[in-house]
Order: structure tokens, then sequence, then C-alpha cells
């Protein structure tokens, strides 16, 4: 079988990161300025194979929850009350967006065989036209038109409930096969067109943990989402929007550069986890990574294995690549960490994801 | 001067709209079944060239009003009081979203020499891929992934302050060759990051005159926006993000197709309702049609005067292909014109323009 | 299923050319401009429906032939002994080039769910900004780049071996599976990256029917090419590059207008040419036509039956959307028919095809 | 003025490059195992600044040489009769592609504000889509369908006329404000279509002075291209389309990566060969590297010296990033340096520049 060369680094690449989880786990012990942390979680009933992750994910399954013909999972959480309860959180006007620029200087780097890339914006009229007196045809009227070609994914985004398979099946037990080179014809983005407004939690775990950020491959547990949800004084509840701050994002605005950021070593959510949103039936959840869970994952034989667990088969609406940092100082300084949460999709019909600006209005 | 054919049709298309403008004024009686209007407005005082579109734009210039470095505008109308204010008219908990959906389907048609085309979406892995056995390097995990190339102008959106120019300068009196094919260096998208939240008000001009939709080149007078505002109980304030539904997108639904939807003649505002909104300091304006203002516009030597008078000079946020039919449904039911409005814009740095898939929540 | 409305429409459109095509067929003898013309071809044997194809594609199966590895089919029958007679058929030192311009005013229109477009061609940095002075972080160099994106078989192009699938396999039996969203494993356009030289045929049928242009519909039979051949003194040999004029683009270029020259009623070869072709063991054939054979297709139950047996099943390099008139009238004038013949693919790894700009030298 | 943070470290880059130009030359005495060689070129006459390069422009400049109305330059020397001599030096059939693969894979990375990017291919239909029996509108036929997106001179490469500017103007003395972001009104590389054929000439300078490339930052003088000459014993002759070879690919195939490829240190021609190839009247120079002269440049004050004396002034066709190691080892084997050369462009309309597949037809 050939390959292009790209899609044989990238091999290499998610190769290496997978056969270096399982070995290293337990024994990382080198200490970074990030104030390396071990973890809290008891190692009791940690899964480390395939096995494990499928029991989890049978365990969590929703199919069916919501009809057999739903297509929006666990947003199905976020009813007309909450949002109505959501508003009266807004009480100083302030708005915080949670986007990162999109442009040239995004965290894209070669992955996936090249073929998630920062945005292309491109002018098709300019202003410079007008000084330098181009010829255009109508009376009086100048001005300026451009276009973007982006990966869905490539910088603060949504995953739609067809990024993820499980088993051949999407959530809801919609086939695969129904995602062709025509689109999503189940759990495209589109379905999430109305849908993502609520209240939003931020569960700032660096700041309670009092470091700057987490180590690379830190796994935030269960223990850890209570034990800061209780330092913060804030109850997850059913119909959340979820946002969890691990402190990279704060990293690299602190180096200056994202380097590893897509697709390294980063904190995030053990597998476990799973089960503790499940509980807490959370809406959607969001992190200033670009992969939600731990890296590298716990498990040897399946890659980004908390994935696998909460799309497809809770059905959970996925957020990465949030950028927390100004909302967290917001939050730290007035100690109220719930707020109206709005972050549209783009509506692109068919994608299995889309870029979004979230709000957070408090 | 040698021009693409693209570029040639275009021209004489723009050209035949403005040519044929003031001609067909005030002798246009052909009615079709939208039960044809003769306009409201007094004649008095119309604008009909240049020449009064200049002294229009000079009284309601607003370059310095926020300071010599502000790239936002009217906006800054909408503080944070207002959103608080905003947030409390969220009483059922209901989402409308105005966006069209992002795809092949769209409103765009050869124009501006065939320069503003529909999204286009392409995947880059699929799920058939993974029914076909395709080779995937990951241990158990399979997903789908995609990219877009889009126009940002192409669907619902936003304007940025850079996108129109007036004597060669956009909004706040930057110099118009600071948007060159590098993007705008003033004035772009990214600006607003943060801001668009506040009170949106829908003023259905279409229902309050009783009939399914304006006809196509009548023109919205500021007269018509006190009757409908009177009629609808609601008071238009500084601030607000206002929505003007023509029912174009109406008459687009009941057709099945967008046909002359982007750039023919098209009910709209008159020139002198920039003078309406400017006493009424709203944040922004949104429509149901392609380019917010009437066509054929009513100057001859002036294409779409009344964007040279609001965007560059007045600095007003300007959204357009805003799908308000479901919204307005709402609203003429329980008679409850006002809400909170939520449409982030993609921070994509340097852009004239953003997709937007703007959230009516009441 | 759902499908996107562009989808549909081209679904519908698609179809009806089917529908049409056998009722018509025998029938059609409205006349127009182009002299209508009654086909030549004997209706024994005629091949209308499915089984007639699979027959004779099984009957023209190459695969094997040059081993089981193979990805290029019969351009192997253009050998190095080939190239260095066709060289010798440079005599006037003229360059004829065979491609339409590439740019927004291309046949293409919505057609495959709207997904084959013209080209989009956008700058990256223009001699206006230089103008406009815009900043440049160079000492002195000043200059202008661009991008472009295209369908790759938008305009003039060669097909790949990997285009055209035939019960699940393609060319020399490699199952279609191969071709994902990663591109084509096998088959890919750039096996042919040093192949496309040889002696080129103009086999002008319009011109030896004494009409500008074939009627849409008209079949070309074995028996056209014969004549036509006899009559232009020239004999298609093996590893020939047969270039085969119906006159269409005369056509558009006297109407101005491309109209339905993708995917409409157009002449092309009738399915039992496939024969005449196989037993000529040309290299490749080309025509003016947006898809080679005959349209309505004569099978109501295949579409595009002469690709199926000639593309997957034969191994024929493809070419579509030729410009053949000035060559035509050059050939026509000095009565020379034969050419050296070179069409470079761009060899875009994993690519089901390419644009070409091909030379005709005389 | 603000500046994205991609276009920042562009400029960076670039400006590091020439900063250290003037300074390390003559002095740069590092050994690597490419064989450091001293430059056999006098130092006497050697241009250092910009003075020197336009001087040198003036006295090379061809404008109205062919006419006020001319777009073509120096290619107007590759007549009729010299495609007919060149077709002559086919004697072998034996063709030599000289293009890299147009993928992921490619020279490119982040440079000139990140916007130079290898191509993007992504495809529209696959097999795969078959195989998992997606649901396809046509009876018995299928297929795959692609798009691709690319700069134009991201590979393999031709520059346009339009390409590079000298003090406010192109080619012939057209106005560099006629290069609009509506694409070059004058220039375009649609003015070539028809015309890359002639005579091509191989001077494998690395083979000539016996190392396996010639080393980073070595400048090729006019004696050195007079030197292999006499050793390949051909001479360079009015018309020709004349190759350089440094081995800089041959070092990229060797260490297996592209590394600093684009834009970094490189081999290359020194400023003074402009007056070489003017007294030698050839139609085009290509070479192995990113762009054809040394790098670092010998000009402090002036980025790309060589172009700005060569491309707008002397209307010097010319072609980057060619793979010349196949051809060269022919070469070098049958002692025959000559062959026929056919290069097409893509013909873009109004494009700075085209991708290209050239052809060395021996």
């Amino acid at each position: 079988m050939r390959y292009k060369l790209g899609t044989i680094s990238s091999i290499m690449m998610w190769g290496d990161l997978w056969r270096n989880a399982y070995n290293t786990y337990g024994a990382r012990l080198k200490t970074d300025n990030s104030l390396f942390l071990i973890s809290s979680r008891s190692s009791m009933n940690k899964i480390t194979d395939l096995g494990g992750v499928k029991q989890l994910a049978l365990r969590l399954r929703n199919w069916g929850r919501w009809g057999a013909n739903d297509e929006l999972g666990t947003i199905n959480f976020a009813t007309g009350e909450k949002i109505v309860n959501a508003a009266r959180l807004v009480r100083k006007g302030k708005v915080f967006s949670l986007s990162i620029p999109f442009d040239s200087a995004g965290p894209q780097r070669p992955l996936l065989g090249e073929r998630r890339f920062n945005p292309i914006h491109t002018m098709l009229m300019t202003g410079s036209d007008v000084t330098a007196d181009a010829p255009i045809p109508w009376p009086f009227f100048r001005g300026a038109d451009d276009l973007v070609i982006l990966p869905t994914q490539c910088a603060t985004h949504w995953d739609a409930l067809s990024h993820v398979f499980y088993e051949g099946k999407m959530w809801n037990g919609y086939d695969c096969s129904l995602v062709t080179s025509a689109g999503a014809q189940k759990n495209g983005i589109e379905n999430y067109k109305d849908k993502v407004v609520g209240r939003g939690v931020l569960l700032d775990i660096a700041r309670c943990k009092k470091v700057k950020w987490l180590s690379p491959s830190y796994e935030i547990t269960s223990e850890d989402l209570d034990e800061c949800s209780n330092s913060e004084k804030v109850n997850v509840e059913r119909g959340d929007f979820l946002l969890i701050r691990t402190g990279r994002m704060a990293q690299v605005k602190e180096r200056g550069g994202w380097e590893d950021y897509a697709g390294g070593d980063a904190p995030g959510l053990a597998i476990e986890t799973a089960e503790w949103l499940y509980r807490h039936e959370v809406a959607a959840v969001a992190t200033d990574t670009w992969g939600v869970e731990v890296r590298p994952n716990a498990t040897k034989d399946c890659m980004q294995p908390w994935h696998l667990v909460v799309l497809p088969n809770m059905g959970l609406l996925m957020g990465e690549i949030f950028d927390l940092e100004e909302l967290a100082e917001d939050c730290g300084e007035d100690k109220v960490y719930e707020f109206m949460f709005v972050a549209p999709v783009i509506p692109f019909t068919g994608a299995v994801g889309s870029p979004t600006n979230p709000y957070a209005i408090k």
C-alpha cells in the first residue's frame, strides 16, 4: 500500500504517541516549570486497555434515550427552562469571547496526513486596488471582499456527533457509512443550529491546583472535578455546558508559540471521567486543549479512548481549543464560576464539525 | 484593458441595475402576487443623486466620536448595561437561529466577477472509508474530518467596517489602502470578537403592511419604521440590534428558489433611513435581504448609496441574508418583538466580513 | 435519506438525461442549424442496455495485459520508438495549445451536487498593494503571488484510471475501495507523470461530414471513424493519441456561451467504438466535448456506458474539454492530420484527474 | 501597523537572510559534506549593492524590443525554426519529467506570511463511498472526483512576467498596478499558453565541479557557466531553455527532507550572470532550487537582485523547483546535454505563475 509522505509521517507521530503511552505511565516524574503534579486519582479500576474502554462505552451508551431519530445527544439536557435560568446569570454585562484568532498563526502543524491546516484568508477585492485606481465598474461605490479556507476543526470548534465512530457506528447507532464524501447524512453539525445556549460552568482545575498550568500528560480525574467544583462552590448540573481549564493555553501564551499544542502530550480528562459526566448529565464539555482528553492516552490499544466513550456512545457535545484565560481571570476575581453560555455553530450542511466563537456572558 | 469574461458579465449586470434605477422610479406600477405597495414616504427631500448622498454622509459621519483609534463604530452603543437588560428579555427559553444553511444550495450566483460563490464543503476522512476498510493508522479510533471554502459574505454574515470605502477612506477615517491582499490592517472583523450581544428588536414591515412580502424595489422609509414600531408597541432604543423583515426570504421559500435574491431588485431601506438610524443610535441593522438597502438604488450615479452613508461614515454594523421567518412568526403570535440577541463573528484576522449564526433568544 | 438541495437537483438532471435516452433514440429527427445528420452506422448489434455493455466490457478487458501491477493501461502502447517517430512529424515549428482558459468563465454549472465548479483564482500579493504603498518587509523587491482552487476535471483535463469504477473495481482489477478520501492508492494520475508523449492524430468528424458541428446526440460510429481517417488519408495506429473533433467547441464559441456544454446532450462516441479503439490499440482518446461519449446515452439502465467499457476495463487514457479549433483549421489547410503530441499531467499524488494544457506540435 | 503573527515571523526570517548576506560574504569557509567550493569568479566588478543592480537592470532592459504590446519577453527567441530543430534531438524516445510530486509533502513551510503552502488535495466522491453502498443517483455508473487548492508557485512552476516588479513597473514597462486582486491584466501566465517548446540544454554545474551538490550560498558565475558548457561540449544558443543543476534536489533526496529548501541558503546564479544570459539570448532559465539565484543575496539593500534584473527588465521566463536528477544522470551517461523541451503552463487567466510538469525528451 502506497501512502503519501505526509500520511506516513503523521502515522509515525501518532504511533509514537500511543506506543509511549502505557510504558511511561506511572514513572513519569520529570518536572518542568509547570509544577508537575502526581495525579490524585486512585489507581483502582483504572482503564488501561480496549477491553475496559468497551465496557465503559456500553455502560454509558445513550442510544435511543431521546428516540430512535435523535441527532442531538446530551444537548437534549439543555432545555428552555435552563436557558431562562442561564440568562438570569447575566449581571455585569460582560462578554468573554472564548475563541482564538482564526489565522495562519494558529496551532495546526503537519498532522493527520498534513490535512488539518491553519485557516487561509485571501482577498477578492482590496482597498489598495482602489488607491491604485484599478478599474471598478460601479459608480462611486468601492469596497473589499474576501474568502476563507479552513478545516472545520482547525481552531476553536465544536465536534459534530458524526466526527467519531465506534465499531462502525456513530451516535444513536447510525452507521458510519452515512458519512460519505458528500458529507454526513446523519449527525451533521447543522443539527445543533439553534441549540448551543445554556448555563456555562467553568472548572478551573489549574487554579484549583494552584499551578499556572497542569503538566502535559496530567490526568484530570473525577475526584479532581469534584474537588474543583467544591472549591469554587459551584454545582455542575443537568444541562450545563462545562468548561474545563487546564492552563495549557496560558502555557502557549507565556512561551509565545503553539509548538506541540496540537496532538502533543497534554493534560486532559481521564477516561473514567466519562462516568462523572454521564452522572451529571452535562450538555457539553469543552477545554483549552487540542483534544479534551489526556495525552498520551492511557490505553495502548486504543487511541483517544475518552472520545470513543463519550462522543459516539454518550452523545456528548465536545468543544476544543477554547481560550478560557480571560474568563478564568474574571471568575477568579469575582468568585462566580457560572454564566450564560452561547456558542452557535455555523450550520454547514453535513459537516462533522464547526468553527465557533463561544460567548460566556456574566 | 482586458477583463475576464466573468468580470465583464458582472459589470454588465450591475451596470444594468443602476441604469434602470432612476428611470423606473415612480412609474413602477406593475403588480405581482406580493401585493405591490406605493411607498408611503413623502417625496420631499428624497435623495436621488450623489450630491445628496454626500451631504447626508457628512452630516451623519461619526468619525472620532469614540476616539481616533476606534474600530468598532456604532456597536459602542451596546454597553454592558444594555446586555444585562437584554438578558432579562429571555422568558420562554426559546432560541431562534437566524442563519440560512451554509451549503452549495445557497443564494450566490455569478456576480462580482463570479467571485462570491456558495460554500464548498469537502471531506478529509469519511465513515465510508472505515466501512470500506481503508487503512487507518490508529488503534481502534475511527473518525471523519472536513474542510470548507467560502467567501465571508456568501450566506448569513456581518460586514466588517473595512468592507465599504467612501472616497478612499473607511470607518473613522482610516485610509482604504490599509486593506491590502494581506487583509484589513484596520477595521477587520476580529474587532467585533466579543461585541455582538444586546437587545434585539424585530421590525416586521411586511406583516405591518399586511403583505407576505414587500414587492421588489419597495423603499422602506423612516415613516415605515415608525409606523411599524408603533404598531408593534416596541421602541427602538440606543444600542439596539435592529432586525428588519421585508419578507423576501419568505418569497424565496414559497417559490422554492433563490433566483435573483443576490443582487436583484429587492425591497430595502431608503437612503434617508440612515438619518433615522443615526437618531435612534442603533448598534446594528440586519435584514432578510441580500443587501439591506432597496434595489434598484434611487441614485443613478452611486451604487449602494445607503451603504456608503452608514458603513464607512456612521460606522454601522450591518448584517445580511438573515432568515427571520421563524422569529417573525413567534413575534406575531406573542406580540413580543424584543429579545436577547447574540450573533458572534468568527474572528478571522483581517477579514472584511464573517459568517454568523445569529441567535434571537426569547 | 437526506440530501443537500444541490445534490437533489443534480440527481434530477442526470436522471432526466438517461430517462430520455432510450425513448428518443431513432425518432430524433428535429433539425437545427447544425445540419442534423442521420447516423451512418448500421443498427445491427447496437448496444442498448446494460447486458450489452457488460458483454463488451468483458471482451475488451485488458486486465493483466501489462502485468498484475500495471497502473498505466493503454498508454503502454506509446513506446519510445513511437516518440522518436512522433518527433519527426514536427516540420513547421507550430505549436497548438488545446486547452481552454482556466477561469471563472468556464463550462461548469451546478452539477454533481454542484461540486464541479469553475477555477477560482485569488491573489496573495498584488501590484496595487505596491502602488498603494502597503508595508512590505523586503528591501527593494516587490512582487505578486496567487493561489488557485479547482476540481481536477473542471476544464481541459485527463481522467486518471481511478476516476471510473466497474462493479466495484477499477483498472487492472484494483478494488475501488483503494480510492478513499486520502486519494487514490492505485491508478492515481501521478502514474502518467512522464508518459503523455507520442503521435497525435486528429479525426475531424465534423469537417468530414461537412458541418460546422455535429448535432447534439449525434452518435459517432466506427464507420464514421474509418470514413474520416480515409478521407484524411491518415491511419490510426498502435500507440496513437487520438483527438476527435465534433465541433461542439465551435458551437460554444459561435453562440458565445457554454450553456449546457457540461452534461447536456452532446455528440460523441457510440458505445461500439470501444471495439474500434481496442482493435487500433490507441494510447488515448480526447475530444472537444465534456464527456467524449454521446449524450443522451443509448442505454437506459447504465449511465456513460462507453466510459465503463474503456476506462476501468480497457485501461484507456481519456481527455475531455479539449479545444481543437485552431489545430483543426491548420490541419484542414495543410491536409496533415498527424503531429507530435505532448500533454503532461500535473502529478498531484493520488488525484483521479489532472488539468492539462496539451500541445499539438506540427 | 498591525501584522498577523505569521507575517511577522516571515518578515523576520527574510530579514535575517538579507542581513546576513553581505557580512558573511567571502569569509564563509565552513565545510560540509557537500564539498565546499571557493567561487571561481573574479571579484572584480562584483555587484554588492542596489546601485549596481540598477545599472545592470537598465543595461539589460529589453522593454520595447518586441513591440510596445509584448507580454512574452525572451521566449520570443524560441522561434518555430528552433522548435523544428529541437524535435530532431529526440533520438532515444525517452521522456524525463522534471516535476516534483504535487502533494502535502512538498517543500513549502511557513513563509511569505505563511501564504505559500503545499498543495491540498481533497476528494469529492470516492471508491470507498461505493464500497460502503453510499446512495448514488446514477444507473450502474460509479466514479471518483476531487479538487486541489494550491499557490501557483508552491511546487515546480513557471513565474509569469507579472510576478516581480521593478520600481513600480513590470515587464515591458506596464504599471504594476495592473496586477490587482482581480489578477494580472497584463503579463498574466496565460500569455505563454502555446509557447513553452524548444531546445533544452542542461548545464550540470555540480557534476562539472565534481561534487554531489554545490554548497548552500555558492555563487554560480558566468565563468562557471562557460566552463560547464565547454566541459559538456554543448553551446548555449539563442532561444534555448537553459536548465541549471546545482544538486540541491539531490541533497534533499539524500537527507530525506526539504528542511530549508524554500527560502534558505542555497547555491544559485550570481547577479552578474544576467549579463551572460542576456548575451546568449536564452528563452528561459530554470533550476533545481527554490529561487534560481544564490542565497543569501550578495546585496544587503536589495532582496533577490537577479530576479529584479532578469524578470521585469530583461523579460526572462524563469522556472523553479525543477527536479533535474534523472535527466542529469542520463546526460552524464550518454554525454548528450541537449534535448527537446516541452513545459506547458496551465493557462490560469491573470495568474502570476503556473504549476508545470516539464518534459525533457531525448
